[in-house]
């Protein structure tokens, strides 16, 4: 007998309520039974993301919203920004290249935060700039970028700032309205512990004003064909959505709602720090130098020791998936996620069984060691 | 108390083990357990589909694979025929002219199959045509074109037949290989009994030639980046994938390789027999004049009814859901779906209720004759 956990920047774990609202019967997706679904998970994504503007969805990973907001407000040939701290960061540059847009990328070491005043400069030598891609937390690494800051540069310039925060939603604050941000995609499978398959994209009024003016080709992400739809008498979606997906995300985000937004934020911080300062206390170099986000912790393997191994045998012997390098990172980190349906004791025992591995790879570190030290964040939080 | 009954032609009723299967622990997409998912989902689509070529998995709707046989295979400016019986040809046509291809649409009237000799005079004219579009079963009509006959046209041509089989796959015979199409569209929620959220594409090798060329930008419907992700020493998809749709759909296909394909198949024709004469015997008009596949079919409501009427009382007295018209046929038709997890009994308690509603609409039906004529098809076919 051995128990299962998901311990991953996502797919994150998903509550047992959640995973069996997906079980109830199928509904059709033009009728009342849905449209109230779709009504509620609107509504409850608005406040998620900070904004009084319209909320798309669509079937689809995380990647196919990144897509959407390329092709549905730049033309060939647009100068843009993409922001990269990582592996979704060059992903964001890797779209937008391949739609023909006019890509300046500013790359960070990874591990690192990007720096504002880099990209003041860029915009000052490069006025023509029509957007900005930039990650919110880049999971390959769990350092996130500080986007109010970046918000302030762009939005007098009137530069759309296009986030990925489908890691980053949840687990940290995010205003999509206050900080100008224009468009924020997301999805279904990280914070808000539903299984993957819905993305979402909340859409400020200048980025619309960018849709009317685009010309590169779109069908299936179009932003204006779901506007239309959910505008219609009975709100629907254009094409068939993941019915039984949605209606499991509507049951996540009441339990989001339940435990408050900002609670949520606290708790993923609290989570972070506690899985930080553990991983410190049994002797590990964290891999990330600053600028950490709240979903995921980057850890570099004790001298001599392969990440694969470690994530291996976390698993086999132990039951826990934890993540491990992407791209240029494979073998040289792993990655603990903490993002979604995690709490206190699930930091605990995935520290317990990393000790556990460790001493079985011949490393030695002290029985204990890690689980005071998230045991000490606990209970300084509480106290 | 009021059972639920989808009888639409998508999304489909979905059994309970499947509905079930889909609130398994969640699992991580690039771990062992969802490889294996992955191998054994991709074996059973290749003998659905009749191809021993590449399969490719999205999360998205049938529209969103559609989307990806346009943009994988062509580049702006070429020449294509669109086939078009019904609303969703249209739709194939309308992603292909987004998309900026030439388009030459074949449209025939509602009701009625497409004609071989007309897509031969039209390549014959025009011999620089690139793909052939088409629909398997147009589920707005319940008409279904003869896959064969096209497939000899485009075959010898060396021009690519590109098939929507949404909802014809698993409710009729279709076989990739022999019938030489190059690209088959399809999805989880029609004859495959699944939740929404999975489209699948099978790919011959003249479409692959044919993606090597293709200058359209493509990223989360890349062809090249689902077949590199599967290559890979441990078989993955290139993106997140809907992990909890899979796992119930390959429990779907289990029951289906259970059934047998053939019986899949026959059982959809007698059922849609059945319909269609207990609603003749009922005294109703069917839409179609011909052609009819096996898995929807359309019916003209009585003189002086609305068949949105229809569709809502069936609805709310009785906990059936059935389809009305789309487009131009809104209010004109309804549609009775008998697709997927149908069996014997559902046909007639859906014509019992029918007739119920009729008699409560103030039109003059005889009690029970519907349901005797469905009755009456059923017996003989065990005799």
């Amino acid at each position: 007998m051995q128990k299962k956990y998901l311990m991953t920047p996502g797919p994150t774990s998903v509550p047992t309520d959640v995973l069996l609202a997906q079980a109830r019967d199928m509904i059709h997706h033009r009728a009342p039974a849905y449209t109230e679904v779709l009504r509620e998970i609107t509504a409850r994504l608005k406040k998620v993301l900070g904004t009084e503007g319209d909320v798309v969805i669509f079937g689809s990973s995380g990647t196919g919203a990144m897509e959407s907001s390329v092709v549905n407000l730049f033309s060939p040939g647009d100068k843009v920004v993409v922001i990269s701290v990582g592996y979704f960061g060059d992903r964001y540059a890797a779209i937008a290249e391949e739609f023909g847009l006019q890509v300046i990328k500013l790359s960070y070491p990874r591990g690192s935060p990007a720096d504002p005043l880099d990209l003041e400069k860029t915009l000052e030598s490069h006025p023509e700039t029509k957007g900005v891609f930039i990650t919110h937390l880049d999971t390959s690494t769990g350092v996130e970028n500080d986007l109010e800051a970046f918000g302030r540069l762009t939005n007098p310039r009137n530069v759309a700032l296009i986030v990925d925060s489908i890691s980053g939603l949840g687990s940290s604050p995010l205003y999509l309205d206050a900080w100008n941000l224009d468009v924020v995609v997301s999805g279904s499978q990280k914070a808000f512990m539903t299984p993957p398959g819905i993305a979402f994209a909340g859409i400020s009024s200048r980025a619309w004003n960018m849709v009317e003016r685009s010309r590169l080709p779109k069908f299936y992400w179009s932003y204006q064909k779901s506007k239309d739809a959910y505008n219609k008498p009975i709100p629907q979606n254009p094409f068939t959505p993941p019915v039984s997906l949605l209606v499991a995300f509507n049951e996540a985000l009441k339990m989001v709602e339940k435990e408050g937004l900002e609670n949520m934020w606290s708790r993923h911080r609290l989570l972070a720090e506690a899985t930080r300062a553990g991983l410190r206390a049994m002797g590990l170099k964290l891999f990330a130098t600053g600028g950490w986000g709240n979903g995921v912790t980057s850890v570099l393997p004790p001298e001599g020791v392969d990440g694969g191994k470690i994530v291996r045998m976390m698993r086999e012997e132990f039951g826990i998936t934890i993540a491990g390098g992407q791209g240029d990172l494979k073998g040289k980190i792993f990655r603990i996620g903490h993002l979604g349906y995690v709490d206190r004791l699930d930091i605990i025992l995935t520290l317990a069984a990393l000790e556990m591995t460790l001493a079985r790879l011949g490393v030695e570190v002290e029985l204990g060691s890690g689980v005071r030290g998230t045991q000490e964040v606990f209970l300084k939080a509480e106290g």
